[in-house]
């Protein structure tokens, strides 16, 4: 009883030191940005006339749009909401980030040497979405750690280093959009990764007082996983070149079957790592999304529906085992704490989709010199995008160290007290 | 303690007291109102064999149908969730009125001078459930203050006036469609504002005892807030016309990125104005969506993006000053209790989006004399839809205060208590 | 308080003493049935390259196999939320049983004499979604009794079961494909119903500690019920043959006007029925279904709009009532104890569907003869899916018996405690 009175105390006494933090940084910040974008877009953007949008039309690509959509706004929304004391704003900065990151990305997709224009239409907003969808997985391994200011300028940052490494990748590899697109679970993964080493602070090996859940965040969380694990179908095929129809067809059916499969393994390994035999719900959560990204790496060279199933087995293990050991490792060992465990989430899923695109694409291969040529230029691919993954996550780190932005101290993370009014809740009872 | 002790005893004790009123009142209203559609559904409808709607086949629209579904029973549902202890209230009663209100408006559409039979296609139940919305609007201002034998009438009286108001602007005044079934945000707030200040008591100045939410319930409206935030490109679309396929893809993404300006907008603003620098929940819940009020309204003459992300910002900046000063200066001063500040959340931005299809349409004009002309013509319009607002909510709340309704009193407004059997709950621990 | 503690310190030191049971028997299930499943997918099945399913492109019919999805996964996960304590088992076994349930029908559905591989694309998907429903709906009536080795095993026989009488009425009697289908929701809850009265628990006349909800659970099931109502149009309609592009918008519109009859019906008959006047959030959660199944087992012979009303109607009245009164009989004389109520949601509007599918059958018929000829066939349908599933239920029930398998004990039914990991949760505050 007498730890609920203090906590009522701190509530009511302690929360406004944080106030002058948020107004006089994080209002200016997004009403500067945002009147920025306005006059971009006033200048420089247009709707595309035409009608057919890689052969299809409005109506066909909307729903498959909105799907993706759902995954970014509620999906990774409702996803961190975990957090029992963090809920209001892992939901509502997660929407804050991804308007901004996507307003932003498609401005820098629409950069184009011939065109004085930037192109609008449904194709660019799910090529922007996508981007974004980087960003926020990064944000998932700083999340409650950081300031919602910090979260902008990460979301930027994080954009602006994945459309480079796209740029980059594509240009001076030829590798196709799709796949270049698709590298986004590697690129987020690590940007995340290096920017949360950076950004640590002495005395995180302890838990944080107020880093837990309860039965109805876990069931928010669950709601936010089953929109994602539901929907990815629509995300790894909306990007696929439908001219030959099959090859959507493929990979509906190989994205679903993969997260079937991942969610069954990730159960069994679970269960089998566990000291008491028990399942764990962050890795019914997490790990059961492990095939939808190793697919997602590897979707323009996955056709039998096996060869999906048979990543979606092997992300799952790799995911739940990194979940159980390697999260508290390295946060012991590299004093890199991940919220949302995004390395085993993303990272090491997305390396393996990326190993099975190499596989596959040898496979595919008739003669020896054009797979050597193929592997390298993979390989490069995959160095281009975590060197550019960890410079930029090291640069944001840096940068967001700068005293003027104000992180929150250790007792406020993990708090929506620090940035939310409570005025008619009755949270001491 | 004692405090709980007393909430346990008035449940068990005080409850049962409303029972009679809802039985005797609300079962047979249904029944009667259900058969009687029935009959009339038997006897006047037919489907329509006609494959195409409106150029679109049924596969085109039907995804967008179904996302407005979502947006009318969900979101609407959940979003009136917020209050803790009326949450069942808020979403069951929600259907009900939706489905009740959806079987009247296909009714009241139907009838043509020239045609016995009352079309039924995708179509027309797309154009009831835009009336329904418009209910579902005007019952946000009296949320918790009324039974569900009040819901049932409010909701069939506004869909009648708000389809009177149409049939006026389209016949007198040669209104389209689109632009009259768009004034659905404006008719629905001022009705529901004139009800709620007729249904006034005394003492309503003090917070009701139980108005209030918490953490999980803010979710959950933050849950029904966001699928009415995504989906409203699909409500501003749905009705546009595609002969122009163009006007189709503007109408989404005008849609989107003035949804994506609100919600960085109505952060911004509510942090300026907050005295603690602090950002509020409810604003993140009700002023994001203030963008997709305003441009729907204009959705006909919005062509370029930097359009709807003006009249988006404008409108944020409008609707979260309206939440944090309007609405409780309108309880004090006008005696108008709004739960759901629906003047600020679809009323203000609607007369802004007016506003702007109003210099819109005089901007594109040649010369003055249509101008002039187009002038008069949408400002009768607003007078109309204003005038036959304000009456018929003043008519409903005149009906309403009959006493043989029943309204709850002032201790069980804001109460699931007085409306539902909790057999097995442990509701007092 | 000191209940409290005793639940504290139960959960403390009961709680392992399940623990080796799901390791040692789970664990390997999964493995086992998933690697097994891999085998048979990369040996015998292969994706369409046909364009066209059913004369419709992906692209068609890909946003309603979504809205199955959705139901499948979410709409049946949350609905069975309610049980404050086994809300975790709730959700995630019930993605795991469909994952499962999924691609054990998709490779049962594809065996055919004279082809050699297993057709793989989304009509295939759809109808092993199909089938995971009807095993979604039997383990309703065993939710919270059963340990997830059971919900597996039991999942695999019904599907079994489902796709052999399908194929025997399909075969003997020439059923329709979609009738046939359709029956699921009588399949399900006959065996789901055998399968409770063979695992009966003597004691259970008293309600099990664990078994309740509570306000905020309530909600995450009413979020899940929401979900499969508003989708169920799509779940009715996917299956019906588009070639008469009528019979479509038909399906469709029938579907939502009889679900929004049941849901008004549902309110109205709950309230008359209740001692004491008020509302029943289970029979808003159950029986507004009613309409929907009843309309689906009739889909292919409802042609008028009123047609459905009227089924929506009795089938509500039917559902409400049979919450109310028969429930609680079924538990007491027929020591048969139906968690979701099963019975009432799904059989009992089933019936009533396959009963008014017999009418309109006979309406439209012309001579006396063909009339008697469909009565005979269409009663012989009906027996032998009711056989089939006693006889499937009955079996499966007496597997389930054997200790090996390790049931829960009554007290720890109902609870997430046996099965989940809290490891950062403070479930006692």
């Amino acid at each position: 009883m007498r730890q609920l009175e203090e906590q009522c105390a701190e509530n009511i006494f302690m929360a406004p030191r944080y106030a002058p933090s948020l107004r006089s940084r994080l209002a200016p910040l997004l009403l500067f940005l945002q009147l920025g974008f306005i006059v971009i877009y006033a200048f420089y953007t247009e709707i595309q006339s035409g009608v057919k949008v890689d052969g299809k039309t409005l109506s066909n690509i909307y729903p498959v749009f909105q799907d993706v959509n759902v995954m970014v706004i509620l999906g990774f929304g409702f996803l961190g909401t975990f957090l029992v004391r963090y809920s209001f704003s892992a939901s509502a900065f997660n929407l804050l980030v991804a308007v901004m990151a996507t307003q932003w990305a498609i401005i820098l997709n629409g950069i184009e040497p011939y065109n004085r224009k930037i192109r609008l239409d449904l194709r660019s907003l799910v090529d922007a979405e996508m981007c974004t969808a980087s960003a926020l997985i990064s944000i998932g391994a700083v999340l409650g750690k950081t300031n919602p200011v910090h979260l902008i300028l990460i979301s930027l940052l994080e954009v602006f280093g994945f459309i480079l490494n796209k740029w980059v990748i594509q240009t001076l590899l030829g590798t196709l959009p799709l796949n270049s697109i698709m590298l986004l679970h590697i690129f987020g993964a690590f940007f995340g990764l290096t920017l949360t080493w950076v950004l640590y602070r002495k005395g995180s090996e302890q838990r944080f007082e107020k880093e837990k859940s309860d039965r109805k965040t876990g069931l928010f969380s669950m709601l936010g996983t089953l929109f994602i694990w539901m929907f990815w179908p629509s995300f790894n095929s909306i990007l696929v070149d439908d001219r030959i129809p099959v090859r959507k067809l493929e990979a509906v059916c190989s994205t679903y079957l993969a997260l079937a499969v991942s969610a069954v393994t990730a159960a069994a390994v679970s269960l089998l790592s566990s000291p008491k035999g028990k399942l764990n719900l962050t890795h019914m959560q997490s790990c059961i999304l492990a095939g939808g990204v190793a697919v997602g790496v590897s979707i323009s060279v996955v056709h039998q529906p096996w060869e999906a199933m048979i990543i979606g087995f092997i992300a799952a293990v790799v995911s739940t085992i990194g979940h159980r050991y390697l999260k508290i490792h390295m946060l012991l060992a590299f004093q890199c704490h991940d919220t949302c465990a995004v390395l085993s989430t993303h990272g090491l899923p997305g390396l393996l989709g990326w190993l099975a695109h190499l596989i596959l694409l040898i496979k595919d291969c008739d003669d020896h010199t054009t797979a050597i040529r193929f592997a390298v230029f993979h390989i490069c691919t995959l160095l281009s995008t975590i060197a550019l993954s960890l410079s930029m996550g090291l640069i944001t780190g840096l940068l967001l160290k700068w005293n003027f932005l104000r992180p929150p101290q250790d007792r406020k993370c993990f708090d929506d007290q620090a940035f939310w009014e409570f005025p008619h809740v009755t949270l001491c009872k």
